[in-house]
């Protein structure tokens, strides 16, 4: 009987959510890292962005969201941005019963472990760089280190436009990432989740000097670890039509289904619309 | 009886409303053309922005909106965000029993009569260019016009990062607008609040010869009208200590402020958070 309950919360899916589409890149990172696990993935269209909201609204949204996502009884949850990880994720974990992780933290750790010179830089949203969430996580991990962090409000705007590769993205880069190299950083975390996607103009404008850390990567990796250490990983691949991956978002489905498709290549068939603000 | 009644009406505020900042530039024209006038205005600046998101998500905002502004005993409410007029201003009206005025008709007005040689543009965010809207009111007003939309989703980011005098502002604007160039149009529709903030950067790169219309100032002036002929004028100023404009946010008040108090110059003093979603 008990080990029944234990195989069935193995096999429960993961809730992974986001302000909108950039989680996604969290969600093909467990897809790529744990491919047997099933997820739940919410995307806040409706309310997008969060990157220039107050920490209360965020908190608000994120707890509507956990509580949907507890509906379709996960087993853990990842919050796949970075803004509602940096506003809400100590409230989110007071009142949760199950694992919740989110992307700072594994972030954070990963920049410690690559940094050589002690200078990290930080690059995310307005409400991210003023929570000053990853100085918080990364001083706990290694004293002597030095923190700059950078708000980049354009970024997610010039991603959801496609000008991932674009002249005027080029600019805004140079602009916003300026005084980071004048700070002589060797790390920068892209922490944002829409960030990745623009890795190659960052990493281009930076210098091949610095390393970037991924979040979303690290992400993964940590909760592959926390799921084995619970014995909640899913040793068994879901069977043939098993619905593995399930897509909700606030906003129009279809609108969603466009972007999501040029991020993940496993081909979203179906997204879903949820009146969050009943939760 | 009656009198006291007709002038405690006289005397009741306006409701505007905007998915954020930019309807500020509609209050703005309000308080310029019919000072006498009180105004609620209310921004939705937790679920900012409208512009691309679907007709449903839009339209159940705003309605809450109406439902908050009721609240206030307003005498008439202007949509002051070309969105939601375009997404939901003909459900918001069967559903009113008092005056609701959006800022696209008034716009297509004034455009069918400026325009001398019958081509119009309209630029405006990508929900109301797919709505048509402009189009089916201009073409009812005035036969033999053409109307050549543009969405340009990268002003508002631009317009509230402040870049409204900036070489990335420059270079968008000529990506935009090259079409409507090649178009020949000579009357070009404003057709989302941000953009009169950037209206100079438009002006130099669509040509002089091009008249802009600015559907905040016409907004203004058809709102005076109406209220004339509706016998809702108020003929006398509002008394000292009277709270004459107020504003309210689904957001955080305090950054709000800071942006309102760059677009008008009266000096907002106060703003108040309301949990939007509740009604």
């Amino acid at each position: 009987m008990e080990q029944e309950k234990e195989d069935s919360l193995k096999k429960a899916p993961i809730g992974v959510f986001d302000s909108g589409v950039g989680g996604l890149t969290v969600a093909r990172e467990i897809m790529r890292q744990i491919p047997n696990e099933s997820i739940i993935y919410f995307g806040d269209t409706a309310r997008v962005p969060y990157g220039n909201k107050s920490k209360d609204t965020v908190t608000k949204f994120s707890k509507q969201i956990v509580r949907f996502l507890r509906t379709h009884d996960v087993k853990a949850i990842v919050v796949a941005c970075n803004t509602a990880s940096a506003c809400a994720l100590d409230e989110l974990e007071r009142e949760s019963d199950i694992p919740i992780i989110g992307v700072v933290r594994p972030g954070a750790r990963a920049a410690t472990e690559v940094t050589r010179n002690g200078k990290i830089g930080v690059i995310a949203t307005e409400a991210t760089i003023g929570s000053q969430i990853y100085n918080q996580y990364i001083k706990k991990l290694k004293k002597n280190v030095t923190i700059y962090g950078k708000a980049c409000p354009l970024f997610v705007p010039l991603v959801e436009e496609g000008l991932w590769q674009d002249p005027v993205t080029d600019e805004i880069a140079k602009r916003y990432l300026a005084e980071l190299i004048d700070c002589g950083i060797d790390t920068l975390i892209l922490g944002c989740t829409h960030y990745p996607l623009i890795r190659s103009t960052i990493g281009r404008i930076i210098g091949e000097e610095v390393t970037l850390v991924n979040p979303a990567y690290e992400t993964a990796r940590e909760l592959r670890s926390m799921l084995k250490e619970a014995g909640l990983l899913n040793e068994e691949a879901p069977g043939l039509g098993a619905n593995k991956y399930q897509f909700y978002v606030s906003d129009s489905a279809e609108k969603f289904k466009q972007f999501a498709n040029s991020i993940i290549k496993y081909g979203i068939l179906s997204a879903k619309t949820v009146n969050i603000e009943d939760y």
